[in-house]
């Protein structure tokens, strides 16, 4: 055991401090008063409803898995690892959503009094989140490998990843079905039918909006994001184990993780903004905080390039492993940019769907799809990119040290994401709350500027799973012994036809589920508003809890024949098939998935922006034909961009570790 | 030389005699008289001003292609047997589009005195076109074969397919963006902005439309289904030519394509209605009709299975090939049931999107695309079957037949299928000339049997390209010398994703052409109707050959960078990342542009035909807001199934066949 152990624990005990210092800071902030916080409750409160209603059912399943795993792999260290990941990432969730929970509202109130301190908040609530995942992903792969193996067999590793994969296979597509369930439920009802704004008490399913935001985008995406930086770390461990004949490949991925730990928190500590953007306009304060962010997240990658440069010389001695490292961190860099290029409405990309809203519907729809089907050109190719030329320099150990590499900073790029929906929560209940017009404006600011940073992450979480994935894809390969697989093989041919038509499957079902659960929604608020005759006047209180309920047992109920297909298809392939098919699925899988998630993000994304760039006033504004049009692209994108297209980023990811654990199984 | 050339050639004489006689029977026919015969000349002038134009282009692009592949090659002769795939072809597209173009106003002619003769000519009128393809596909593979190679070298037919591939990239993009174009264009005005109905002469865009239709869905599919044709049995040629010793590798597929041809000219004489339909209802005429196609086809594939029976036992000894053509004619029927469950109205998916209508635009576009989706399952796991079985029983070469197999009886099938737009085409000149009731009511009894059979037409052509395209990707793995490409290699993978990503780029520009020509003949059409004063209420003419003119120069230009493209990212690839890479961009574009095509065309005929359920009278029928959102998801469903899905096919194939032909280029 080396001693070299110590610097990634060091690293995610400061890590952690750093979280409990930030959380800290935000429970001190003064939490309101009034309806604001009543609302904040609520969402709160419906939020851990869900959270413990979905642990309830996992806890079953998941004991199931473990049985199952422990039967498989005839030892009883794989169920023990399995149960401490989805333990650990399920905590991670909880407690990520519960002080994103908490800062929205506090967001809102200090909104009143103090732009800075309100932005201050958002993004604290981002930290806790982001710095939570790579805090307890990291110590928590270590303490696994050290208490279950003692620091021996790297492979039982894969057990862990399983267990945070599993995880986010229930916070990511259960979460995506649950949050648009009750979005485009409560817009159908109370948008289109009644004509009452988009963040109203009134409307019985406006607070299951609310709390899906907090599941899907920061539960969900955070469970997300700890899959897939466990499930690199642990698969280049595990590669590592054999590239090398020393411990040193093992060691790399913890050290860089430390290296990027580190680069995070010292990043992170220059997102500040001065205070006299309180007095500036809704652009100058915008670009305030986009700079802040940016000056944040520049520093903390280039910290991580110096970093890990200094680290492969010093340790590994060979400056191939870190060509790899840098490839990846640049080619996350163009995937965020070209996701910003073609969902910002500032581009042109957005504002030709904006106008082709003049075509009526079908012109905006047609026009969100091109765009959606080009954006994926650029990821797609600086992904092969990357991965051509990590293992030109580094084989197939820097195939999965660009995982790592891409998720070095994932600390401070998850904050910037997870403040997005923070934001967005704190301007719906300024909003609901009738909070005073400068504290409605600034949230209306903070939340701008928290769409760009989500679209932007969701470009970023694609990148990161297809890298997680092809490590997974690798480890297969390694641990089938499977030196070769011959693409001509015909059962390979099939593998890849079959593993390709599962992202289309996949999305078709989750969307499937959105407009099932949608549905029931719409009649749960009809229902509602048609029994409570004093609710359209104000005089009767919305049942918010049942609408929260239903959306909860419903999303449940439909994500589990979507979770048993990724679960059952890659082990009837390799039953029936054998390896060399399996092998053929997940590239199939991997590529088509890939490919279709960004398509459905970007489009989602750029439809979206689009009707924001109608309501900003151009091309006739807000309830002109051309925002009603960009108005049915939006709804549409709403399950592209936060069910489908996010559940995608978890099928691919965990296709390969399923496929990879039921290996004894196949002939 | 083996005698047995004689049997194919026998047949394919047999063959064209019978296109011949048919020919000769719609000549004879009545012509009609007046505004039906104006309005049928100025079509059919249009589709061939639209082909000559194209020719033209051709002409030039074509030359330029032989010189480099004689430079490629060293030899004379592979730019000669390029030309000679490329008139073949050509000549067919022509002359089976001209019969259509005859054939549609004799139909409405007849539908006013005779139901069963008016139906006879339709079907006639997609017989010449169907055993044109077939005949003359067949006989020019064997004139090709002999007269430049002496009956020697079967690989040098592949540049008789790249011929025809080459055409079919022509007719099937551009007449699918000139198309669609039109189309919409016509129906943005007319329908939309002026109110007037759908087959209306004084929009100067109906004719562009119909012409649209004789471009797209008649030459169109059949150049794409002649070069599937002609590919099949030239990889299986080639293929079979190192398969065994002998030379019954290369003439079985010969044999097949023969019986197959005997199989469908005796299936196409049973396709007969009885005179009594006339006097039926609706329900009955289509009933009858269908029954009647039903019938052919059904006896024409009992034969065919029969007929390869006996020619594989009694001249390879060897029942295991059988299997292989068996298996590819039963996953033929299984896509084409599977099309038909999806895109008809009588069946659930189809209502579900009818009835999805009523949560708007949203909810029909939604469903549609989950329908989409959905749908590729069935033909993917059919497919994938195929090609494990096949070549679990006869290697390679029965990957290969099972290509020739699906296409055995293409002479019938593609009889049924052209004979959609013949009606469709009949249905819009009876309106357009004012027509009586009767003629109108049996020419749109023809036409609704027609969306059935072009449908289920759509879905067969995709699953023959997907076959075709796997017999050049296996092809390619012989000629280039490759027993083993690795799955595992990076820069395999890399080509995997790369050829994933190239039919969203294609559908992606081949969308946006159809909305840039849209565009275009909205704004001629306006210009029309704002300066001839008179167009409105009927006293001045429009000026439909502007709008054609303007189509066909912008369909040539809009299709130039696809197919730019189609051609030069393999060239790239293999020069870069070298043939293992190729390969794996070969498997990546024909799994995700098959799933893609078949989600395309699938979720358009879908819409469709949930438009006319609505119109029917369900839901609200014609001019309810179910039916208003409904015309939107079939605006969508336009480009889908008619531009960008088709086009994908050619993709699919060409990238195959430029691969294989760059190979000495290749790292």
């Amino acid at each position: 055991m080396s001693i070299l152990i110590l610097i990634p624990i060091a690293l995610a005990v400061v890590d952690l401090f750093f979280v409990f210092y930030v959380f800290n800071k935000i429970k001190r902030s003064e939490k309101g008063e009034g309806k604001a916080l009543e609302i904040a409750k609520a969402i709160q409160d419906g939020a851990k409803a869900f959270l413990i209603r979905e642990f309830k059912t996992m806890a079953l399943v998941f004991i199931l898995v473990a049985i199952v795993l422990g039967l498989i792999q005839k030892t009883y260290l794989a169920p023990l690892m399995f149960l401490f990941g989805a333990v650990i990432s399920s905590l991670t969730g909880y407690l990520g959503m519960m002080v994103s929970t908490m800062a929205n509202v506090k967001t809102a109130h200090k909104a009143q009094k103090n732009f800075a301190e309100s932005f201050n908040i958002s993004i604290w609530g981002g930290e806790v989140m982001g710095f939570l995942v790579v805090g307890l992903g990291l110590l928590g792969i270590i303490l696994a490998w050290g208490i279950f193996t003692g620091f021996k067999n790297a492979e039982l590793l894969i057990n862990y990843a399983f267990g945070a994969s599993f995880v986010a296979l229930f916070m990511r597509v259960g979460g995506g079905i649950f949050t648009k369930s009750a979005d485009v439920g409560a817009d159908l009802v109370g948008k289109t039918e009644l004509g009452i704004p988009e963040d109203d008490p009134r409307n019985p399913a406006v607070i299951a909006d609310n709390v899906g935001d907090n599941v899907g985008d920061i539960a969900g995406m955070g469970s997300d994001l700890f899959e897939s930086y466990v499930s690199s770390i642990a698969a280049a461990m595990v590669i590592g184990s054999v590239a090398f004949t020393g411990s040193q490949g093992i060691f790399l991925p913890l050290l860089l993780a430390a290296v990027g730990i580190f680069s995070s928190l010292v990043g992170s500590l220059f997102i500040k903004v001065s205070k006299e953007l309180a007095q500036a306009d809704f652009a100058k304060q915008t670009t305030g905080i986009r700079k802040a962010m940016g000056r944040g997240i520049l520093l903390a990658n280039a910290l991580m390039i110096i970093g890990s440069f200094l680290v492969i010389q010093f340790y590994v001695h060979d400056y191939k492993l870190f060509i790899a490292v840098l490839l990846s961190i640049i080619s996350g860099y163009i995937i965020g940019k070209s996701t910003e290029y073609y969902t910002s409405e500032q581009k042109k990309p957005t504002q030709d769907i904006a106008i082709a809203t003049q075509a009526g519907p079908s012109g905006v729809i047609l026009e969100g799809l091109t765009v959606g089907m080009k954006s994926s050109v650029i990821p797609v190719i600086s992904v092969a990119a990357t991965i051509v030329l990590a293992h030109h320099f580094a084989g197939l150990y820097g195939i999965a040290l660009a995982g790592v590499g891409i998720l070095g900073v994932l600390g401070i790029n998850l904050s910037t994401d997870c403040y997005g929906p923070i934001a967005d929560n704190a301007a719906g209940i300024s909003e609901m709350a009738d909070l005073p017009p400068e504290a409605r404006q600034r949230t209306e600011a903070l939340d701008a500027v928290g769409n760009s940073t989500a679209a932007a992450g969701k470009g970023f979480a694609i990148g990161a799973a297809a890298l997680a994935s092809l490590a997974w894809l690798v480890t297969f390969a390694q641990q089938g012994g499977l030196s070769s697989v011959n693409l001509f093989e015909a059962r390979t041919i099939a593998g890849v036809f079959i593993g390709a038509m599962l992202p289309f499957l996949f999305a078709s079902l989750t969307m499937k589920s959105v407009s099932h659960g949608a549905l029931e929604i719409v009649n749960e608020v009809r229902r509602q508003f048609k029994e409570k005759k004093g609710l359209i006047d104000g005089t009767e209180q919305a049942d918010h809890k049942a609408c929260i309920d239903l959306a909860t047992k419903r999303s449940l109920k439909e994500m589990s024949f979507p979770a048993l297909l990724v679960i059952v298809v890659p082990i009837i392939i390799g039953v029936i098939l054998g390896k060399e098919a399996v092998t053929g699925a997940l590239l199939g899988a991997l590529s088509s998935g890939f490919i279709l998630a960004i398509f459905m993000a970007n489009a989602g994304g750029a439809w979206d922006n689009a009707k924001k760039y109608i309501e900003a006033g151009n091309l006739g504004g807000k309830g002109s034909e051309a925002h009603k049009a960009a108005v049915i692209g939006d709804t549409i994108g709403d399950p592209f961009k936060d069910t489908a297209g996010p559940s995608l980023n978890i099928l691919i990811k965990l296709i390969g570790v399923v496929a990879l654990l039921s290996l004894p199984l196949f002939i």
